[in-house]
């Protein structure tokens, strides 16, 4: 009885100091998110302490609700984005992807030198700059109601390629750490894996949907519709791990699959107090997991000031630079849409401090890098978006039922 | 990485036994909910063992989905339940509660007293009768759009009566089992405490929401009035654990208050997928407890046949002889309606067990007996509902702003 007190407690505060501040933000003409995750930030272990790091550790249920509220995300993110749209803009993203990954990793590997790793370490400091955390952005695009916007699809286009570069670097710094050698024909079975899941379900899944999506209201549950593409969205969330994806690739999936069907209109609003309940969870938890006491000297944070620039300097570069055939503006915004680490430099970091690469400090540098591109990203991105206000919207014909 | 995606398999494993339960069973003109709680057996530790025992222990976070799913659940029946209407019936469900928590607490310790427990320990066993689980009937009622008869509205009054009476019971035993004796006066303070907790709360909230909720609308979110509904859920539902209540108390409650807003309406859609995607969880976690093992001797299942056969007809007739005033075909509703243990009774049973009050084979029998009144009260209810469909609804003049 009485942990389940003391859980109750800790959901209800996260809950509450999310609507907190994004309520604060939003009136300050900032985007809810920036809110969401400063309070976090402000709840957790280093300020106020109301979140303890055990509560916020791997597998808590704490962690899995704002695993389940990321995914949702995504999902939903997905729903609004057609195949069709994708396919438009697959070869700016495909670029977009690739030159937004070499170029972070090409600057992050050579600072890192300079500060006195051995080029083994640099490369993994390295992949801490180079995984996009499509989730920042995609709530910033969904606020301000730019999904459909061409810029949009460019960034979602690219943040699955960025997944699946990102994946196959981190294989090989691992590796490389670990004293391995680069086994090629293993890098290239893993790649082939991931880039077959995604175009096998991508393209397969929204065929079928396209073809006929009758079949989901066949069950006689109330919510038939609905109950089968969240079991879809679990499913491939789930799936994409095992291909060494991100768990937000699937759930992507999922949605645009979703997309092609009859029930899309009905999708989208039945998914809309999902995302309500349960993405405050995913933004107050990456903003607690900052350690300030880490960073409370000159030295840290002249350090961080540097690593953070780098980190929004090479990302924009080479977003920017990906999509320059767009035109400046749109080059402009698909470059800053890029810049947010989140979740998987965290991830890099934590690998990397279990494997003796890190010590605490650099750990902390990193998560705080990784969130600061994330706070600093909406703002500037809503500002350019409403700058370009009414800009180019793809148009698709439409095929459903 | 790896752990994100075992939970991931279990959530979508969990989900979808749901799902396919749920159909199963209604295909078959049961409640989707009795198929729910059999595809948690299923998977669970004693048959497919695709549940472990470790992921549904307490705190973990299948158990906290599934606290998170009844709270939802019981909220939404609140939603749908007016303090007017509550108040209507109100000598009636006091007489039920505590009639339905009497007889079953005679009988269940004369029972223990026969099959050679000393008094303390049989008191002790008999709690584990008490205590009716709302979660269960309220979904029936709710998946027969039965929630207006003035029968439900007995069984909801009944049921927050009778979890005042459990948990004041279920101090004493505690209690008389620890050696200790009873504090008169502490139970009246906790009496009082969990009295007023329901009294000012249910009827403060109520009031200020009839009185204005114009507020719901003032922030900027453009979920506000649900975000704000949803923390004051989690908010009570906490609050309530720290009187000693279960925490779907202090939903219902919460539910009861945003009853009165203008806003119930468009809460009572944005609620629907939240139930969908969360209260599968509850149902399928709950079936999944059962451990089938311990039951695998005749003279077991003989004595779960007897414990389950004294658990049902005395809370029929506790719930039978304190409606009859309504009428033999509300009554025998009402009854029936009282009769699911779930949660509470395993509750008991689990402190038993840490207590050394119990064996394993004892544990095993409380908590199969707890699923087998949850599982037979669902068809019979529904048989009885439809049987007397068109019965008397409550009307309330409309007073919402």
């Amino acid at each position: 009885m009485h942990h389940a007190s003391e859980i109750l407690f800790t959901l209800f505060v996260v809950f509450v100091a999310a609507q907190i501040g994004g309520e604060i933000a939003q009136r300050l003409k900032l985007p809810g998110v920036v809110g969401e995750i400063a309070a976090g930030c402000a709840i957790g272990p280093s300020l106020l302490g109301w979140i303890t790091p055990e509560q916020i550790a791997t597998g808590t249920p704490l962690d899995v609700l704002a695993e389940i509220g990321v995914i949702l995300l995504l999902f939903a993110v997905g729903l609004e984005t057609r195949l069709e749209d994708l396919k438009k803009v697959g070869k700016v993203a495909f670029v977009v992807g690739v030159v937004g990954v070499l170029v972070p990793f090409g600057m992050g590997s050579v600072w890192a030198h300079g500060n006195g790793f051995d080029w083994d370490r640099s490369l993994f400091v390295a992949a801490a700059f180079v995984a996009t955390s499509a989730g920042i952005t995609a709530r910033v695009l969904q606020e301000l109601g730019a999904l459909q916007r061409i810029e949009s699809k460019v960034i979602l286009g690219a943040a699955v390629i960025d997944d699946i570069l990102a994946m196959l670097l981190l294989g090989v710094v691992v590796s490389l750490q670990g004293g391995g050698s680069i086994d090629a024909t293993h890098l290239l079975v893993v790649l082939a894996g991931a880039v077959g899941f995604i175009a096998v379900i991508g393209w397969g899944g929204a065929r079928v949907m396209r073809w006929n999506s009758a079949w989901l209201d066949k069950p006689l549950g109330p919510h038939s519709p609905l109950m089968i593409v969240l079991a879809l969205c679990l499913g491939l969330a789930w799936l994409s791990t095992r291909f060494g994806l991100a768990a937000i690739i699937g759930a992507f999936l999922a949605g645009m699959i979703a997309s092609e069907t009859r029930q899309q209109h009905t999708l989208e609003k039945q998914t809309q107090p999902l995302l309500a309940l349960l993405t405050p969870f995913f933004f107050v938890v990456t903003g607690s997991k900052v350690d300030l006491h880490e960073l409370a000297s000159a030295e840290a944070l002249w350090m961080l000031a540097v690593v953070t620039a780098i980190a929004i300097v090479s990302k924009f570069i080479g977003g920017w630079l990906g999509s320059l055939s767009l035109g400046r503006r749109s080059a402009t915004i698909i470059g800053f849409g890029m810049v947010p680490r989140g979740e998987v430099g965290i991830v890099v970091a934590t690998l990397g401090l279990a494997a003796g690469v890190f010590d605490n400090r650099i750990y902390a540098i990193i998560v705080a890098m990784s969130l600061l591109t994330a706070m600093v990203t909406p703002p500037v991105l809503a500002w350019l978006l409403k700058r370009n206000a009414g800009g180019r919207q793809i148009e698709v014909p439409d095929v459903r039922g």
